[in-house]
């Protein structure tokens, strides 16, 4: 029997032209599959069409928003995953779902290979084929951008000669990733780290130097997820596209840093995430709320664990699945209302309340109805600093 | 021979009124000790006289700004310390400082006792106390509000009683605490949760979301310290007070947060740091050129056990002196410049540039140029993955 | 109505006469509650009549050896929960069952205060007040020995004086707590740092210096609890008291350390824990196996962590909840053999076998039969040595 | 200018075939370069010449057996270094220092590759190549049996047919490597599980479960390092040594453990280590006496970290240089005598006394002359409670 190849399609140039080049130098049946995680651009429809003239056999197109939103990035929400504490991890959220999708496309269709187009400097490469090794330890993996030199030039010749249905005009200056949890911008100018990024690379954001009136939101949790925006039901999805919008709209969620990649090597990346840095932030706000103080504190460290894990290409890990455990344990109360004004690119919490609340006005009050019993500090302030009074004793006489 | 006090003065009416009343309740001679670090208001001098003439033996007065700025605020830098994400310490750095020379008072004068004028609820008498038991843990403490449920109106009437030199008619309707590394609000209507602040109850920072032109600054650090601010040498005393300048012009540095007290509950706290967060914003984006990854990963575990310790007040403990080792030699290569623009409340990097820089050019640029050998990638992927793999192929049967 | 106080009971001197002194002083009524988790001695129904013969009006007494074991000692075994990577936690296991059981017949009695005989500067005050807090925050708590300053010699006065049934001759010159997970003798001798233990101050364990016939067992785990002893299935109790005897007999089990108390202070204490610390040693070896890497390695924090929190009197606490959720994921696969030498002091790990095992025979051989691609390795190393090289460009350059 | 290749060799058939087939391979000059790190066997005249017999052009032999003890086996010490909390690091430590010898060698006789002998499934060929890459970035490596699939068959019949002065016939079953730190025996029977380790296999060890008279030895610390041992002044290597005789004799120190590898798979190993074992016992017992409760819990966490990074082969990382700040800091007051019996395989400590203890028998005394206030629990085990009070007011309404 023919061997098949289920090959992770873009509709764009390069995974056009890998479809016939797949075919061409391994004799297999090439299976395209497109996952849509909300990246915009064209529809399934015209994709799989693409796909199919371009010589694949089989053209699988997934709607995959709503699964993204509910399994990927609501738990990233949970964690408030942010890697190297800025990076609300866009691509690195969407992999491991476009690996399930292969691994499901190459069961269903007998295909033994996955194939993919990523280079072999970025972090995708990783993600894709331990994500793959994880879910199906069984299937081949096929990189040929990386492990045949592949060039857009080479591309580009390929698709003329074939006379593939594919525009190889178009050129970004920048490698582009989106989806919506956010959009990654890389390579072009921004390789010089002393270059700022110019306004036309943003696409997600408005400037947020222009002046306009700020939007007052309120978001709804329940155990740690958005439920209700500004009163109105939404699914998370819903709740991550109308931040997008609304916090978008007033330049909220731009980052521009230097990112150590796993490979080794640091880049220079920017990203923009607006309902993403909204959601998380408010999401943290109701956690100081609602989250008892040493939980919170190892929360932290979890966190951290959390993001470089998934960075990294391990969700679909061991640890990954304990941390969610702990994760989900944490969220049981994190449940209420909190109050954001987005505006100038700020997404400042300005009120929180919840039924969970674990503030007591009246322990906090300095005002009448103080019930703090404040004749039970002196004992506690003694005890808590006796470690380091007994070991300035000794250092002392040192 | 009298036992003799020295008492944390402000020159407010609080601990005016505590001269004279524990000279009263326990004979003893009350030395005043004012300790400046850059909270601004009255000057020294008035406050020494003030002291006097409220019945102190002693009124000593220290000018500590420089001090604060070097010995207290750098470390806080170099560790990048954000109490729960967020919150720079202002307070939790001043404390140790104060009590360093309130400690150094009582040995010069030949005090037994330290007083300070804390509540029972709050986290400054942990610091103050367990600071003066690690520096002298022979020395006694006096905490008059706390231990003797003082209130503002015995006060008032005490000082009325005396004929104390004190305007006893100013009072804020919020408890404040400032100094150079930034302001600290809290009580008042902010301690319903969902009260936005009002504006004018900021003093360090303008409103954000006025229109004006931007600021662009280029801040230089040596070993994580800013050595230079637009070129011109700064102690670091300056570039603190220039950065609350600059970055408070444009509203940056603003915080509002529900905060775990030591004590065990949460409390409202708005902040105002312009400089501190300018600074550590630079900082953090300066280490993430300069330091290598797995340090990175761990330094962040560092920072947020060292902000805990210190905002715990335990700033003079053993287990602070190794975290500082450990930081010191993390800064090692954190040289270099960092510009950031600061407008409308961010304070945003754009360009770095460093001779101590870990990013490589020719490894991460996808152009020409391009040294970083994608062969590698193949093995690394695959053996980076294996213990997913194994692990998968175990679970995948059960 | 007259208030009602729960008193933990144990049947000895000092909470004999606490019965009587508490109605005297507070004209509570005392109900005595007596739980057994396995500290053997006197009978239940013995204890039982003596608490009414010494005046409560009411004597609850439970055996909750299996409810011990269950919910307490084998979350403890997944956790390898050693305190100060040695101690594994005896009596800091035993307060929180306790304190269900004092609030559980607090409530059907009517009872509106909980007493206990701990004193001032233990770590068992903290964990009986802090679990009654946590389980039922609307208890208040009575410590008449910490509080009142009780004696020994005024308890035997009292019991004296109101002819009470119980020996007040009995005095052991160590202070001793005992469970069926483990047994904990401190003071005496044993406070001076550089006396050693004596043979005499042990019960559970034999010297392990007399020579005598080893002992082989196979313990078998499910999910990280111990199921089957020499292939004959047990319950958890069982398991321990079984291993008690055996690794027992063999002197294993015997520890002799200087820990960190809560209350800030350093205290010698011996324990012996010979079930324990045979089925810890079973229970790690076989996660060695059968746990993936970076979990086993993240695990070790949250098992640090985790024997903290209970050492410090946390059981009933938000981040245990959190903590137990991780390790109950991290057990999942915890299942199969392992053979263990009992000898001279030792449990030696000897032989292991699982059906979850991640150990791969063709991976790991040298042998025929290598399935391992050693040329994977050189782009591994590569990649893996590639931030420290780069670094070391920079530094060596410096 | 004819190449030169440094290679790191030790003696035996696979290094001494290596330099005439580096040689034939490459048109190489090969430099021999023999360190002694304890491993004993031949002296290192006679391997010099029997590299220069086989072929190389320059034979370098170093005794850095202090200088092992010193720079590489204290620090682990003080790290109280245990990889999985068992491996006290025997070959992991060997290896940074055995490539500043061949990195050295290499600058000094011009080399610009260096050559070793791993195989491309375990963790030394991780330590050889990111150790040069640390501290020589331009210098090569080659790795002829990983990356040319040699084979015992093809070297015993190079050195055949090249009449090599090297006996072809000795052929362990296992795989062995020693130094003064420790023994690691893996490979043969043990590769399974099931099978115990037999009495032969161990070197550096007697059999624990024969009879014998306990040995009781009293090691002095200075700020973590031993310096004498029964009084008598040792230097670092003798410490080691003459405890490796004492507790060798008493069969301490021996482990059985499956282990994670740095590549990604589990494998058996056994050590023996009788020296590092007793010494780290002591180390630690030591600084539970003398280091403070809160550094004592995160220095674990930096144990730990640092185990893993040097079994990592990142002993030239920049993060392991920052940890190593800390465990110089922790270290301070690390000083004083503990007294160990060694007995039947076991190190235990029985007596500990040190100027720089944290103990105060005055404060942990429940006998006469007690100085702690008692008074002071209530309000701390009060607010010590608050948070988990708190939190399940809430909880328990929910």
């Amino acid at each position: 029997m023919t061997e098949r190849v289920v090959l992770a399609y873009s509709g764009g140039l390069d995974t056009s032209v890998a479809i016939g080049w797949i075919a061409d130098q391994t004799g297999a049946e090439v299976i395209a599959c497109a996952v849509d995680v909300g990246q915009g651009g064209e529809d399934l429809e015209t994709i799989r069409k693409r796909a199919l003239a371009c010589g694949a056999v089989e053209a699988v197109v997934v709607d995959a928003k709503d699964e993204f939103a509910e399994d990927y990035c609501m738990p990233a929400l949970a964690a408030n995953a942010l890697y190297m504490d800025r990076y609300p991890l866009v691509s690195a959220l969407s992999r491991p779902l476009i690996v399930k999708h292969l691994v499901a496309t190459a069961k269903e269709h007998g295909a033994s290979v996955v194939a993919h187009g990523c280079t072999g400097k970025g972090n995708d490469q990783v993600r894709f084929e331990v994500g793959v090794g994880a879910l199906a330890p069984d299937l081949k993996v096929l990189a040929p951008v990386r492990d045949f030199a592949w060039t857009r030039e080479k591309a580009i010749a390929y698709a003329e000669e074939h006379g593939l249905p594919i525009d190889v005009t178009k050129k970004s200056p920048f490698s582009i990733d989106q989806n919506v949890w956010g959009r990654a911008i890389e390579t072009g100018f921004l390789e010089d780290l002393w270059n700022a990024p110019t306004e036309e690379i943003y696409s997600y954001t408005q400037d947020p130097s222009v002046p306009r009136e700020p939007d007052e939101v309120i978001v709804t949790f329940e155990r740690g997820r958005p439920v209700k925006i500004d009163g109105h039901p939404v699914t998370p999805l819903q709740a991550i596209q109308q931040l997008n919008r609304r916090a978008g709209a007033q330049g909220v969620g731009r980052l521009d840093m230097v990112e150590d990649r796993l490979v080794g090597i640091k880049s220079r990346e920017v990203y923009e995430a607006p309902g993403a840095i909204a959601l998380i932030t408010a999401h943290q706000e109701l956690e100081n709320v609602t989250v008892e103080r040493d939980l919170a504190r190892f929360k932290r460290q979890v966190e951290q664990r959390w993001a470089e894990l998934v960075y990294d290409g391990l969700w679909y890990s061991p640890l990954k699945r304990a941390l969610d455990s702990f994760i989900t344990t944490s969220q049981e109360h994190v449940t209420g209302d909190i109050r954001m004004v987005l505006h100038g690119g700020r997404a400042v919490v300005t009120g929180r309340r919840s039924e969970s609340s674990l503030y007591d006005f009246n322990l906090a009050t300095y005002d009448e109805g103080d019930a703090f019993d404040q004749s039970l500090a002196r004992g506690f302030v003694e005890l808590w600093g006796l470690p380091s009074k007994i070991a300035a004793k000794r250092d002392l006489r040192a």
